[in-house]
C-alpha cells in the first residue's frame, strides 16, 4: 500500500510501504486494529516539521486525522468490528489510565502519537496512507453509530479528528458560556472551528480577527457576528472599542505565536478568559504581572480529542453543526505533496485527502 | 490624629495627621463615609515597599485592611449608617461601573487603592490609623449585621478585608471542588486561609507545603490533611507521589516566585489547575509549552474581596470558619514599626493592630 513520510523540510513523500498486519507479540497481542482510510487530511502543525521550524530526527508516517473503515481487529478488541466506521482521534490512548479518567486522554500514560512507537504496542502507522494499524483500537477508535455515514458527512466527521474538537477546546478552556463575548484570533481552521465551538455554547457575540475574504466568509456562516480585519495593536483598540472599551469576556487564541498572545491578553475584560489551542513557538512565555493585573484566566494545550468526539459526533450527524465547510480542497492521496504545498502557501485553508 | 506613613525602605512612622472629614467638592460630594479603625493589619505584600524591593515614588499612608464603626456619612450614602460596623476591602470600588457589574471589583474603574488619590474622590486615607475617610462608601464597604459583633470574632472579621478573600480567590480560580485534591504551596497567611478556602470548598486531600512548626499546626487545624516540608524539585516529587505519580488536580500558588510558581507547574496533574495570588515578582514568565504540553490552566490575580465578602461573611459570623487564627501576634497601634519587623523577621505570621 501506499502512505505519506517526510524526510525533512519540503520532502514528504508518497511511498510503498508494507500492508499492515494485526500485532501477535507479548501483551500487546489481539488490542490492535486495522482501518482503510477513507479520508485524511493536512493539519497546520504537520508544517512545522514542513517548514523545517520543528525538524524531523528521522523519516515519520504523517497524519494525525483520519477516518474509516475496520477491516479486522484483534482477539480482544471490544468495542469495534470489522466492517465499522470509526473516527481516529489524533493520538492513540488507552481509555483506562488516570489521565484518560481524568479526561485527559492526550496525556494517556499508555497512548502515544500517530507515526510514533507506542510502548510495548508497535509504531502506530499514520493517516495519509492507505491503511492504519491503530494500537489500542477500544480505547483510541469511536465508532459512527448507523453504518456507513451520508458521504456529504465526510469532511465533518473527519474535523471531529483534530480541529473540530480543537476548536471546542479551545472554547471550553475559555470558559465560553450562554451570552459570553467571545474574540477569535486565528482564522485557519482551528479557529474557525473555534467560532463554531463558541456559537455552539451560546456566546452572544463573536468576532473572528481574519483580514482573508473567504475566512471571513466562512467564519460569518460558522456564527461569527462580526469581523475585525485590523491586527496586533490597531485589532486589541478595536475589539476593545466592541466591548464597552473594556474587552471580551473570553479571547480564544489559535496560533501559538508571541503576537497572537500578547494580542489576546491585551484584547480581553479585566476578569476575562482566555482558551488558547495555538501549538506555542518554542519560547513563548506569559507575563504573569500583566496575567495578575487583569486577572486573566489561561487555560488550554492540546486537545483532549477523544475526551470530546462522543459529545459533538451527535451534532455533527444531525448537521447541527457543519464544521466539514473548513476543506476547501480535496486531493486524491497521489497528491499529497500538492496538498501541503497549498496549505504552506496558503492557498488552501485544510485539504481533505482520499486514498 | 495618628496614621501610619512609609517614607521609604524601612523607614515607616507613626504620625499625627489632620482627622479626617467628608469631602464637599464637585460631585464626590456626599458619596463618602468616616470610619473608625477598631482593628488592622499588616500585609506582607507592605514588606514589598519596606524591603525597598517595590519602592515607592512619596511618602504614603499604610494599611489596606481595617475593619470599624462608621461615624459619619455623606448627604447621598444610601447603604452604611453611622454606628454600622464594616469590613473595607483591600481597595475602594464604586460598585456600579462595569467591570464591579463582572465582578471584577479590583478593576473598577472609579475606585483605586488605599493611600492613593481616587480620581475626582480625593485621597483615600488607609487602615494603619485611627481613623479613615472612605470615598465611594456604598461600593466599597459591607457593613457587618446585627449590631456590634462578638470580640471574638474580630481577626476572623478583619480576614475578610483581604487574606481569607486572597486565599478563596485562589481557591475559585483554581477550580476546586468537592473531592478535589489540592496542594498549597506557600504558608504565609494567604496560604494557611487557601487550606480554608479549599476545605471549605469541599476539597478531599489538601497538602501544605511548609517547614514551620507553628505554620504546619495551623495548616492541620485549618483542614489540611498533609503536610510536605520538602521544596523544590524535591517537594515535586513528594507530592506526585502522594497522587498516583501523576500530581493533584489543583495547585493553589500563594508565594508569587519563579520558584514556587514552577514548584506549581512541575507539580500538577496533566489537565490540572494552577490558582494564583502570590503577587508576583516583576518579571515572572510562564513557559506556554510547558502549560500546552499538561493543558494546565492558570487562573487568578489580585482578589474580588468586596465580592467574596458577602459570601465568607456568613461563615465567618456562623464561626464555621476561623480565619483570624492567621494572627498570631497583636499589637497597639503605637507599636506598629514592631509590627512591621516582627513580619518582616517572619516572627509573626500576620500581627493586628489596635488603635
Amino acid at each position: 500500500m501506499r502512505a505519506t513520510i517526510m524526510y525533512g523540510a519540503r520532502d514528504v513523500r508518497l511511498e510503498a510501504v508494507p500492508d499492515p498486519v494485526l500485532a501477535s507479540r507479548g501483551d500487546a497481542s489481539g488490542q490492535d486494529a486495522v482501518v482503510r482510510v477513507v479520508a485524511a487530511c493536512v493539519c497546520g502543525s504537520d508544517l512545522w516539521p514542513y517548514r523545517g521550524i520543528a525538524p524531523l530526527d528521522q523519516p515519520r508516517r504523517m497524519g494525525h486525522e483520519f477516518i474509516g473503515v475496520v477491516e479486522e481487529v484483534g482477539a480482544h478488541v471490544r468495542t469495534v468490528s470489522a466492517g465499522d466506521f470509526v473516527i481516529a482521534p489524533m493520538y492513540v490512548c488507552d481509555g483506562t489510565c488516570l489521565n484518560c479518567q481524568n479526561h485527559a486522554s492526550c496525556s494517556c500514560l499508555g497512548g502515544g502519537f500517530w507515526g510514533t512507537e507506542i510502548h510495548s504496542h508497535g509504531y502506530a502507522d499514520a493517516g495519509q496512507g492507505e491503511r492504519v494499524r491503530v494500537p489500542l483500537a477500544d480505547g483510541t477508535l469511536v465508532v459512527v453509530p448507523g453504518g456507513p455515514p451520508d458521504p456529504e458527512l465526510i469532511p465533518s466527521l473527519l474535523t471531529l479528528s483534530d480541529v473540530m474538537c480543537t476548536g471546542h477546546h479551545a472554547a471550553v478552556a475559555g470558559r465560553v458560556r450562554a451570552r459570553s463575548n467571545v474574540v477569535v484570533v486565528g482564522d485557519g481552521a482551528v479557529g474557525l472551528c473555534a467560532v463554531i465551538a463558541a456559537n455552539r455554547l451560546g456566546a452572544d457575540r463573536i468576532v473572528a480577527m481574519s483580514r482573508h475574504e473567504a475566512r471571513q466568509q466562512l467564519a460569518l456562516r460558522f456564527g461569527a457576528t462580526d469581523i475585525v480585519p485590523e491586527r496586533g495593536a490597531e485589532g486589541v483598540v478595536r475589539v476593545q472599542e466592541m466591548f464597552d472599551g473594556l474587552g471580551p469576556d473570553v479571547v480564544l487564541e489559535c496560533v501559538g505565536t508571541k503576537e497572537s498572545m500578547d494580542q489576546a491578553l491585551q484584547a480581553v475584560r479585566p476578569g476575562g478568559k482566555i482558551g488558547y489551542v495555538g501549538v506555542p513557538d518554542g519560547g513563548l512565555e506569559l507575563s504573569v504581572q500583566m496575567m495578575f493585573d487583569k486577572n486573566i484566566g489561561v487555560d488550554g494545550g492540546l486537545a483532549f480529542v477523544r475526551d470530546y468526539i462522543p459529545e459533538l459526533l451527535p451534532d455533527v450527524l444531525s448537521k447541527e453543526i457543519q464544521p466539514g465547510h473548513v476543506f476547501d480542497s480535496e486531493l486524491p492521496l497521489d497528491e499529497v505533496i500538492d496538498a501541503y504545498e497549498a496549505m504552506d502557501q496558503r492557498r488552501a485553508i485544510k485539504v481533505l485527502l482520499r486514498p
